[in-house]
Protein backbone atom coordinates (compact mmCIF):
# COMPACT_ATOMS: atom_id res chain seq x y z
CA UNK A 1 0.00 0.00 0.00
CA UNK A 2 1.38 2.77 -1.12
CA UNK A 3 1.56 6.01 2.06
CA UNK A 4 -0.80 8.05 0.22
CA UNK A 5 -3.49 5.42 0.43
CA UNK A 6 -3.12 4.56 4.20
CA UNK A 7 -5.65 6.85 5.91
CA UNK A 8 -5.41 8.31 9.36
CA UNK A 9 -6.23 6.32 12.15
CA UNK A 10 -5.76 6.78 15.63
CA UNK A 11 -4.17 3.87 17.81
CA UNK A 12 -4.41 3.32 21.27
CA UNK A 13 -0.59 2.19 22.73
CA UNK A 14 0.03 0.51 26.09
CA UNK A 15 3.38 1.06 27.44
CA UNK A 16 5.29 -0.32 30.05
CA UNK A 17 8.48 1.40 31.18
CA UNK A 18 11.28 1.22 34.56
CA UNK A 19 11.18 4.90 34.76
CA UNK A 20 14.38 5.19 36.53
CA UNK A 21 16.71 6.90 33.80
CA UNK A 22 13.88 9.03 32.70
CA UNK A 23 12.77 12.40 33.47
CA UNK A 24 9.06 11.63 33.39
CA UNK A 25 6.66 10.52 30.93
CA UNK A 26 5.90 14.26 29.65
CA UNK A 27 8.53 15.50 26.87
CA UNK A 28 10.27 18.76 27.81
CA UNK A 29 11.78 21.23 25.70
CA UNK A 30 14.00 23.34 27.97
CA UNK A 31 15.13 26.74 26.53
CA UNK A 32 18.55 25.78 27.12
CA UNK A 33 18.67 23.31 23.94
CA UNK A 34 19.76 20.27 26.72
CA UNK A 35 18.22 17.12 26.14
CA UNK A 36 16.46 15.64 28.61
CA UNK A 37 14.97 12.27 28.72
CA UNK A 38 11.55 11.38 28.67
CA UNK A 39 9.61 8.42 27.76
CA UNK A 40 6.96 10.63 25.55
CA UNK A 41 10.24 11.69 23.88
CA UNK A 42 11.83 8.13 23.05
CA UNK A 43 8.75 6.98 22.05
CA UNK A 44 8.11 9.63 19.41
CA UNK A 45 11.48 9.30 18.40
CA UNK A 46 10.85 5.34 17.19
CA UNK A 47 7.30 6.24 15.90
CA UNK A 48 9.17 8.93 13.24
CA UNK A 49 12.85 7.02 12.74
CA UNK A 50 9.75 4.41 11.90
CA UNK A 51 7.06 6.06 9.81
CA UNK A 52 9.02 8.68 8.38
CA UNK A 53 7.07 11.24 9.84
CA UNK A 54 6.62 13.58 13.27
CA UNK A 55 4.32 11.47 15.36
CA UNK A 56 2.55 13.16 18.18
CA UNK A 57 1.41 11.31 21.42
CA UNK A 58 -0.89 12.20 24.02
CA UNK A 59 -0.87 9.91 27.46
CA UNK A 60 -3.42 9.25 30.37
CA UNK A 61 -0.57 10.04 32.98
CA UNK A 62 2.19 12.56 33.49
CA UNK A 63 4.35 10.20 35.41
CA UNK A 64 6.98 11.87 37.42
CA UNK A 65 10.87 11.34 37.03
CA UNK A 66 11.38 7.75 38.41
CA UNK A 67 8.10 6.18 38.64
CA UNK A 68 7.58 3.33 36.47
CA UNK A 69 4.54 2.36 34.70
CA UNK A 70 3.23 -1.42 33.46
CA UNK A 71 0.18 0.08 31.79
CA UNK A 72 0.78 3.53 30.85
CA UNK A 73 -2.07 4.42 27.86
CA UNK A 74 -1.30 6.35 24.65
CA UNK A 75 -3.20 7.64 21.93
CA UNK A 76 -2.23 8.63 18.51
CA UNK A 77 -3.61 10.06 15.20
CA UNK A 78 -1.57 8.54 12.47
CA UNK A 79 -1.12 7.39 8.56
CA UNK A 80 0.65 3.81 9.15
CA UNK A 81 1.70 1.59 6.64
CA UNK A 82 2.71 -1.47 9.13
CA UNK A 83 -0.06 -3.40 9.95
CA UNK A 84 -1.55 -2.90 13.69
CA UNK A 85 -0.80 -6.32 15.00
CA UNK A 86 2.92 -6.10 14.01
CA UNK A 87 3.64 -2.36 14.95
CA UNK A 88 4.40 -2.63 19.03
CA UNK A 89 7.34 -5.36 17.74
CA UNK A 90 8.43 -2.69 15.02
CA UNK A 91 8.45 0.26 17.71
CA UNK A 92 10.00 -1.80 20.35
CA UNK A 93 12.73 -2.79 18.02
CA UNK A 94 13.73 0.90 17.89
CA UNK A 95 13.24 1.53 21.41
CA UNK A 96 15.84 1.55 24.72
CA UNK A 97 15.67 -1.87 26.91
CA UNK A 98 13.67 0.60 29.44
CA UNK A 99 10.59 1.02 27.59
CA UNK A 100 8.31 -1.73 26.55
CA UNK A 101 5.61 -1.43 24.00
CA UNK A 102 3.08 -4.43 24.79
CA UNK A 103 0.51 -3.81 22.57
CA UNK A 104 -0.98 -1.27 19.94
CA UNK A 105 -4.67 -1.58 18.53
CA UNK A 106 -6.78 0.74 16.24
CA UNK A 107 -9.53 2.09 18.29
CA UNK A 108 -12.59 4.62 17.32
CA UNK A 109 -11.74 8.42 16.37
CA UNK A 110 -14.07 9.16 20.00
CA UNK A 111 -11.41 7.52 21.99
CA UNK A 112 -9.95 9.92 24.30
CA UNK A 113 -7.06 8.68 26.31
CA UNK A 114 -7.49 10.85 29.21
CA UNK A 115 -11.12 9.31 29.86
CA UNK A 116 -10.30 6.86 32.04
CA UNK A 117 -13.00 5.02 33.92
CA UNK A 118 -10.06 3.51 36.84
CA UNK A 119 -6.61 3.28 36.83
CA UNK A 120 -4.48 1.47 39.39
CA UNK A 121 -1.32 2.08 40.93
CA UNK A 122 0.99 0.21 42.83
CA UNK A 123 3.62 1.64 45.64
CA UNK A 124 6.08 -1.06 46.20
CA UNK A 125 7.93 -1.25 49.98
CA UNK A 126 10.83 -2.70 50.94
CA UNK A 127 9.87 -4.06 54.16
CA UNK A 128 13.44 -5.47 56.06
CA UNK A 129 16.54 -4.37 57.16
CA UNK A 130 18.31 -6.21 54.30
CA UNK A 131 19.26 -4.03 50.79
CA UNK A 132 16.64 -4.45 47.78
CA UNK A 133 20.14 -5.24 45.97
CA UNK A 134 19.29 -5.20 42.31
CA UNK A 135 15.40 -4.13 42.42
CA UNK A 136 16.63 -1.07 44.42
CA UNK A 137 15.10 1.31 41.83
CA UNK A 138 12.17 -0.28 41.55
CA UNK A 139 10.82 0.03 45.81
CA UNK A 140 11.20 2.00 48.48
CA UNK A 141 13.57 0.24 51.05
CA UNK A 142 11.77 1.49 54.44
CA UNK A 143 13.75 0.42 57.28
CA UNK A 144 11.43 0.66 60.74
CA UNK A 145 9.03 -2.18 61.23
CA UNK A 146 5.47 -2.12 59.59
CA UNK A 147 2.10 -3.16 60.64
CA UNK A 148 -0.10 -4.23 57.65
CA UNK A 149 -3.01 -4.74 59.96
CA UNK A 150 -3.00 -0.70 60.76
CA UNK A 151 -2.17 0.20 57.17
CA UNK A 152 -4.97 -2.05 56.07
CA UNK A 153 -7.38 -0.43 58.42
CA UNK A 154 -5.79 3.13 57.44
CA UNK A 155 -6.01 1.97 53.57
CA UNK A 156 -9.78 1.52 53.96
CA UNK A 157 -10.44 5.04 55.14
CA UNK A 158 -9.27 6.21 52.20
CA UNK A 159 -11.54 4.38 49.93
CA UNK A 160 -14.75 6.66 48.89
CA UNK A 161 -15.49 9.82 47.40
CA UNK A 162 -13.73 12.43 49.37
CA UNK A 163 -12.47 15.56 48.86
CA UNK A 164 -8.39 14.64 48.76
CA UNK A 165 -7.27 18.36 49.24
CA UNK A 166 -4.59 17.32 51.95
CA UNK A 167 -3.41 14.35 49.95
CA UNK A 168 -2.05 16.48 47.16
CA UNK A 169 1.08 18.61 46.83
CA UNK A 170 -0.13 22.53 46.26
CA UNK A 171 -0.56 23.85 43.11
CA UNK A 172 -2.02 20.71 41.25
CA UNK A 173 -3.63 23.36 39.36
CA UNK A 174 -7.22 21.08 38.82
CA UNK A 175 -10.11 23.29 39.45
CA UNK A 176 -11.96 20.22 42.51
CA UNK A 177 -10.24 17.97 44.27
CA UNK A 178 -12.49 15.56 44.92
CA UNK A 179 -11.99 12.11 43.67
CA UNK A 180 -13.54 8.83 44.34
CA UNK A 181 -11.07 5.81 45.08
CA UNK A 182 -12.79 2.78 44.72
CA UNK A 183 -10.03 0.37 46.50
CA UNK A 184 -7.27 0.88 48.35
CA UNK A 185 -5.55 -1.84 50.18
CA UNK A 186 -1.90 -3.26 51.56
CA UNK A 187 -0.83 -6.52 50.32
CA UNK A 188 2.52 -8.95 51.56
CA UNK A 189 3.95 -10.32 48.21
CA UNK A 190 6.49 -11.72 50.03
CA UNK A 191 9.06 -11.97 53.05
CA UNK A 192 10.65 -8.63 52.32
CA UNK A 193 7.96 -6.68 50.73
CA UNK A 194 4.33 -4.91 50.82
CA UNK A 195 2.44 -2.93 48.49
CA UNK A 196 0.19 -0.66 48.44
CA UNK A 197 -2.74 -1.23 45.61
CA UNK A 198 -4.91 1.80 45.01
CA UNK A 199 -7.63 2.31 42.25
CA UNK A 200 -9.74 5.22 41.31
CA UNK A 201 -10.98 7.23 38.70
CA UNK A 202 -8.58 9.67 38.80
CA UNK A 203 -5.79 11.00 41.25
CA UNK A 204 -4.15 14.65 42.05
CA UNK A 205 -1.08 15.34 41.63
CA UNK A 206 1.22 13.14 43.91
CA UNK A 207 -1.62 12.01 45.74
CA UNK A 208 -0.92 8.19 45.37
CA UNK A 209 2.92 9.33 46.81
CA UNK A 210 1.53 11.23 50.20
CA UNK A 211 -1.17 8.62 50.86
CA UNK A 212 2.06 6.10 50.97
CA UNK A 213 3.95 8.56 52.81
CA UNK A 214 1.11 8.52 55.63
CA UNK A 215 0.49 4.81 55.79
CA UNK A 216 3.99 4.19 56.89
CA UNK A 217 4.22 6.58 59.49
CA UNK A 218 0.45 4.88 60.36
CA UNK A 219 1.90 1.32 60.08
CA UNK A 220 5.60 2.30 61.84
CA UNK A 221 2.93 3.54 64.90
CA UNK A 222 3.64 7.39 64.48
CA UNK A 223 -0.09 8.06 64.31
CA UNK A 224 -2.88 5.85 64.19
CA UNK A 225 -5.25 4.80 61.68
CA UNK A 226 -7.83 7.85 62.04
CA UNK A 227 -5.43 10.27 61.15
CA UNK A 228 -6.52 9.60 57.45
CA UNK A 229 -9.65 10.52 58.68
CA UNK A 230 -8.47 14.35 60.34
CA UNK A 231 -6.38 14.89 56.92
CA UNK A 232 -9.51 14.28 54.98
CA UNK A 233 -11.77 16.32 57.34
CA UNK A 234 -9.25 18.99 57.53
CA UNK A 235 -7.33 19.05 53.63
CA UNK A 236 -4.75 20.32 55.22
CA UNK A 237 -1.38 18.48 53.60
CA UNK A 238 0.59 19.63 56.43
CA UNK A 239 -1.21 16.84 58.41
CA UNK A 240 -0.63 14.03 56.16
CA UNK A 241 3.15 12.00 56.12
CA UNK A 242 5.75 12.47 53.54
CA UNK A 243 5.42 12.19 49.90
CA UNK A 244 7.00 8.79 49.70
CA UNK A 245 10.10 8.42 46.91
CA UNK A 246 9.33 8.15 43.25
CA UNK A 247 10.80 4.73 42.43
CA UNK A 248 7.97 2.66 44.76
CA UNK A 249 5.75 3.98 42.69
CA UNK A 250 3.75 2.38 39.33
CA UNK A 251 0.99 2.66 37.20
CA UNK A 252 -0.69 -0.36 36.74
CA UNK A 253 -3.19 -0.37 34.57
CA UNK A 254 -5.96 1.94 33.22
CA UNK A 255 -9.30 0.76 32.41
CA UNK A 256 -11.71 2.55 29.68
CA UNK A 257 -15.25 2.54 29.21
CA UNK B 1 37.49 -3.24 75.52
CA UNK B 2 40.92 -1.79 74.46
CA UNK B 3 41.86 -3.06 70.86
CA UNK B 4 44.99 -4.83 72.40
CA UNK B 5 42.83 -6.91 74.52
CA UNK B 6 40.99 -8.32 71.75
CA UNK B 7 41.94 -11.53 70.45
CA UNK B 8 42.01 -12.41 66.75
CA UNK B 9 39.07 -14.64 65.55
CA UNK B 10 38.38 -16.21 62.21
CA UNK B 11 34.71 -14.79 61.39
CA UNK B 12 31.80 -15.58 58.40
CA UNK B 13 30.31 -13.72 56.10
CA UNK B 14 27.37 -14.10 54.09
CA UNK B 15 27.65 -11.50 51.20
CA UNK B 16 24.91 -10.41 48.72
CA UNK B 17 25.12 -8.55 45.93
CA UNK B 18 23.48 -6.90 42.69
CA UNK B 19 27.11 -8.05 40.47
CA UNK B 20 25.91 -5.01 37.74
CA UNK B 21 28.21 -2.42 38.44
CA UNK B 22 31.32 -4.70 39.83
CA UNK B 23 33.99 -6.46 38.07
CA UNK B 24 33.22 -9.44 39.43
CA UNK B 25 34.38 -10.70 43.40
CA UNK B 26 38.03 -10.93 43.27
CA UNK B 27 40.04 -8.00 44.16
CA UNK B 28 41.60 -6.47 41.22
CA UNK B 29 45.13 -4.38 41.12
CA UNK B 30 45.99 -3.37 37.38
CA UNK B 31 49.39 -2.09 37.35
CA UNK B 32 47.73 0.85 35.49
CA UNK B 33 46.86 1.66 39.37
CA UNK B 34 43.48 2.41 37.83
CA UNK B 35 40.56 1.83 39.97
CA UNK B 36 38.76 -1.27 39.39
CA UNK B 37 35.57 -1.79 41.13
CA UNK B 38 34.93 -5.64 42.50
CA UNK B 39 32.89 -6.79 45.57
CA UNK B 40 35.89 -8.41 47.79
CA UNK B 41 37.42 -4.63 47.04
CA UNK B 42 34.36 -2.72 48.21
CA UNK B 43 33.82 -4.60 51.26
CA UNK B 44 37.45 -4.32 52.13
CA UNK B 45 37.68 -0.95 52.06
CA UNK B 46 34.29 -1.02 54.66
CA UNK B 47 35.98 -3.43 56.92
CA UNK B 48 39.46 -0.63 56.90
CA UNK B 49 37.06 2.12 57.47
CA UNK B 50 35.04 0.61 59.93
CA UNK B 51 38.29 -1.18 62.41
CA UNK B 52 40.83 1.04 61.49
CA UNK B 53 43.33 -1.71 59.56
CA UNK B 54 43.90 -3.75 56.47
CA UNK B 55 41.47 -6.70 56.54
CA UNK B 56 41.95 -9.31 54.18
CA UNK B 57 38.61 -11.67 52.98
CA UNK B 58 38.65 -15.08 51.24
CA UNK B 59 35.76 -15.34 49.41
CA UNK B 60 33.81 -18.74 48.43
CA UNK B 61 33.16 -18.41 45.32
CA UNK B 62 35.19 -16.25 42.39
CA UNK B 63 31.92 -14.46 40.40
CA UNK B 64 32.29 -12.92 37.68
CA UNK B 65 32.22 -9.25 35.75
CA UNK B 66 27.83 -8.87 35.91
CA UNK B 67 27.01 -12.18 38.03
CA UNK B 68 24.96 -11.62 41.31
CA UNK B 69 25.12 -13.32 44.69
CA UNK B 70 22.43 -13.93 47.17
CA UNK B 71 24.65 -16.09 49.26
CA UNK B 72 28.42 -15.43 48.64
CA UNK B 73 30.59 -16.81 51.74
CA UNK B 74 33.98 -15.20 52.61
CA UNK B 75 36.24 -15.38 55.71
CA UNK B 76 38.46 -13.21 57.47
CA UNK B 77 40.79 -13.31 60.54
CA UNK B 78 40.53 -9.81 62.51
CA UNK B 79 40.39 -8.50 66.01
CA UNK B 80 37.33 -6.96 65.80
CA UNK B 81 36.05 -4.98 68.86
CA UNK B 82 32.75 -4.64 67.38
CA UNK B 83 29.80 -7.17 69.29
CA UNK B 84 29.18 -9.91 66.29
CA UNK B 85 25.68 -9.62 66.20
CA UNK B 86 26.36 -5.81 65.13
CA UNK B 87 28.95 -6.49 62.80
CA UNK B 88 27.00 -6.80 59.76
CA UNK B 89 24.87 -3.57 60.60
CA UNK B 90 28.05 -1.54 60.84
CA UNK B 91 29.47 -3.17 57.75
CA UNK B 92 26.17 -2.39 55.98
CA UNK B 93 26.36 1.37 56.83
CA UNK B 94 30.00 1.42 55.21
CA UNK B 95 28.57 0.19 51.90
CA UNK B 96 26.83 1.05 48.75
CA UNK B 97 23.46 0.33 47.83
CA UNK B 98 24.42 -3.30 45.50
CA UNK B 99 25.91 -5.27 48.46
CA UNK B 100 24.59 -6.37 51.51
CA UNK B 101 26.21 -8.12 54.48
CA UNK B 102 23.15 -10.53 55.46
CA UNK B 103 25.05 -12.08 58.76
CA UNK B 104 28.43 -12.76 60.47
CA UNK B 105 29.25 -15.25 62.91
CA UNK B 106 32.61 -16.34 64.59
CA UNK B 107 33.31 -19.88 63.55
CA UNK B 108 36.48 -22.15 64.40
CA UNK B 109 40.10 -21.59 63.07
CA UNK B 110 39.29 -25.18 61.72
CA UNK B 111 36.90 -23.34 58.95
CA UNK B 112 37.47 -23.01 55.32
CA UNK B 113 35.50 -21.41 52.95
CA UNK B 114 37.27 -23.52 50.54
CA UNK B 115 35.88 -26.56 51.43
CA UNK B 116 31.85 -25.93 50.97
CA UNK B 117 29.71 -29.23 50.46
CA UNK B 118 27.14 -27.79 48.08
CA UNK B 119 26.57 -24.94 46.10
CA UNK B 120 23.60 -23.71 44.87
CA UNK B 121 23.16 -21.44 41.56
CA UNK B 122 20.40 -20.12 39.47
CA UNK B 123 20.07 -18.84 36.26
CA UNK B 124 17.21 -16.58 35.70
CA UNK B 125 15.87 -16.84 31.94
CA UNK B 126 13.17 -13.97 30.91
CA UNK B 127 11.16 -15.92 28.44
CA UNK B 128 8.89 -13.73 26.74
CA UNK B 129 8.49 -11.20 23.98
CA UNK B 130 8.21 -8.50 26.84
CA UNK B 131 11.05 -6.39 27.74
CA UNK B 132 12.19 -7.15 31.46
CA UNK B 133 12.58 -3.32 32.06
CA UNK B 134 13.47 -2.81 35.47
CA UNK B 135 14.91 -6.32 36.07
CA UNK B 136 16.99 -6.47 32.98
CA UNK B 137 20.04 -6.96 34.86
CA UNK B 138 19.19 -9.65 36.81
CA UNK B 139 18.22 -12.05 34.07
CA UNK B 140 18.95 -13.57 30.20
CA UNK B 141 16.23 -11.85 28.14
CA UNK B 142 15.53 -15.02 25.62
CA UNK B 143 13.35 -14.79 23.00
CA UNK B 144 12.89 -17.94 21.02
CA UNK B 145 9.71 -20.41 22.73
CA UNK B 146 10.89 -22.62 24.85
CA UNK B 147 9.65 -26.07 26.12
CA UNK B 148 10.61 -26.39 30.15
CA UNK B 149 9.79 -30.05 29.29
CA UNK B 150 12.52 -30.80 27.39
CA UNK B 151 15.34 -28.20 29.30
CA UNK B 152 14.13 -30.85 32.00
CA UNK B 153 14.64 -33.90 30.74
CA UNK B 154 18.07 -32.75 29.46
CA UNK B 155 18.94 -31.23 32.99
CA UNK B 156 17.96 -34.75 34.41
CA UNK B 157 21.26 -35.91 32.51
CA UNK B 158 23.51 -33.06 34.40
CA UNK B 159 22.87 -34.97 37.37
CA UNK B 160 25.54 -37.38 38.88
CA UNK B 161 29.52 -37.52 38.99
CA UNK B 162 30.79 -36.75 35.34
CA UNK B 163 33.95 -35.20 33.41
CA UNK B 164 32.47 -32.07 32.79
CA UNK B 165 35.30 -31.08 30.91
CA UNK B 166 32.87 -30.11 27.80
CA UNK B 167 31.20 -27.61 30.18
CA UNK B 168 34.16 -25.75 30.89
CA UNK B 169 35.74 -22.09 29.31
CA UNK B 170 39.57 -23.77 28.57
CA UNK B 171 42.35 -22.93 30.17
CA UNK B 172 40.47 -23.31 34.14
CA UNK B 173 43.54 -24.48 35.61
CA UNK B 174 41.85 -27.06 37.48
CA UNK B 175 43.51 -30.79 37.87
CA UNK B 176 40.20 -32.69 37.46
CA UNK B 177 37.13 -31.72 35.71
CA UNK B 178 35.36 -34.38 37.44
CA UNK B 179 32.34 -32.57 39.70
CA UNK B 180 29.14 -34.45 41.03
CA UNK B 181 25.78 -32.20 40.30
CA UNK B 182 23.03 -33.05 43.32
CA UNK B 183 20.21 -31.54 41.09
CA UNK B 184 19.54 -29.86 38.31
CA UNK B 185 15.78 -28.58 36.84
CA UNK B 186 14.17 -25.79 34.81
CA UNK B 187 11.49 -24.09 37.37
CA UNK B 188 9.07 -22.14 36.07
CA UNK B 189 8.52 -19.46 38.70
CA UNK B 190 6.16 -16.74 36.93
CA UNK B 191 4.14 -16.16 33.19
CA UNK B 192 7.61 -14.59 31.89
CA UNK B 193 10.49 -16.39 33.80
CA UNK B 194 12.26 -19.56 34.14
CA UNK B 195 14.66 -20.46 36.29
CA UNK B 196 17.83 -23.04 36.09
CA UNK B 197 18.79 -24.05 39.57
CA UNK B 198 21.73 -26.09 40.07
CA UNK B 199 23.39 -27.97 43.13
CA UNK B 200 27.20 -29.31 43.10
CA UNK B 201 30.02 -29.85 45.25
CA UNK B 202 31.70 -27.53 42.56
CA UNK B 203 31.38 -25.59 39.72
CA UNK B 204 34.43 -25.58 36.74
CA UNK B 205 34.78 -21.92 35.18
CA UNK B 206 31.92 -20.82 33.63
CA UNK B 207 30.11 -24.27 33.92
CA UNK B 208 27.03 -23.18 35.11
CA UNK B 209 26.60 -20.48 32.20
CA UNK B 210 27.48 -23.33 29.71
CA UNK B 211 25.22 -25.44 30.69
CA UNK B 212 22.39 -22.79 31.10
CA UNK B 213 23.44 -21.95 26.95
CA UNK B 214 22.99 -25.73 26.25
CA UNK B 215 19.73 -26.30 27.54
CA UNK B 216 18.32 -22.97 26.02
CA UNK B 217 19.63 -24.57 22.73
CA UNK B 218 17.76 -27.29 23.77
CA UNK B 219 15.20 -25.69 24.87
CA UNK B 220 14.13 -24.12 21.68
CA UNK B 221 14.20 -27.45 19.85
CA UNK B 222 17.45 -27.13 18.42
CA UNK B 223 19.12 -29.88 19.76
CA UNK B 224 18.06 -33.31 21.24
CA UNK B 225 18.35 -33.77 25.11
CA UNK B 226 20.40 -36.33 24.79
CA UNK B 227 23.45 -33.93 23.74
CA UNK B 228 23.71 -33.62 27.29
CA UNK B 229 25.16 -36.90 27.00
CA UNK B 230 27.62 -36.34 23.97
CA UNK B 231 29.25 -33.58 25.84
CA UNK B 232 29.74 -35.28 29.19
CA UNK B 233 30.89 -38.21 26.79
CA UNK B 234 33.44 -36.50 24.22
CA UNK B 235 34.48 -33.35 26.83
CA UNK B 236 34.44 -31.25 23.51
CA UNK B 237 33.46 -28.32 24.68
CA UNK B 238 32.63 -27.70 21.03
CA UNK B 239 29.56 -29.72 21.03
CA UNK B 240 27.74 -27.57 24.01
CA UNK B 241 25.63 -24.33 24.05
CA UNK B 242 27.33 -20.63 23.93
CA UNK B 243 28.30 -19.16 27.46
CA UNK B 244 25.09 -17.80 28.61
CA UNK B 245 25.43 -14.12 29.57
CA UNK B 246 26.26 -13.23 33.12
CA UNK B 247 23.32 -10.95 34.37
CA UNK B 248 21.06 -14.22 34.45
CA UNK B 249 23.75 -16.21 36.96
CA UNK B 250 23.57 -15.37 40.77
CA UNK B 251 25.60 -17.72 43.31
CA UNK B 252 22.00 -18.50 45.52
CA UNK B 253 24.21 -20.36 48.37
CA UNK B 254 27.03 -22.13 49.95
CA UNK B 255 26.53 -25.29 52.56
CA UNK B 256 29.73 -26.30 54.96
CA UNK B 257 29.56 -29.35 56.77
Amino acid sequence: MRRADVPVRRYRLVIAYDGSKFHGWQKQLPPSGEKIRTVQGDVEDALQRLLGQPVRLRGASRTDSGVHAFGQVAQMDVACPIPVERLHEAMNSRLRDDVDVRSAEIVPKTFDVTQAITKQYRYRIWATAHKPLGIRHMVHHFWWPLDPGRMNDAAARVVGTHDFGGFATAGHGRDSTVRTVHACRVERVSDEELQLVIEGDGFLYNMVRIIAGTLLEIGRGHWEPTRIDEVLASKDRQLAGPTAPAPGLCLQWIKYA
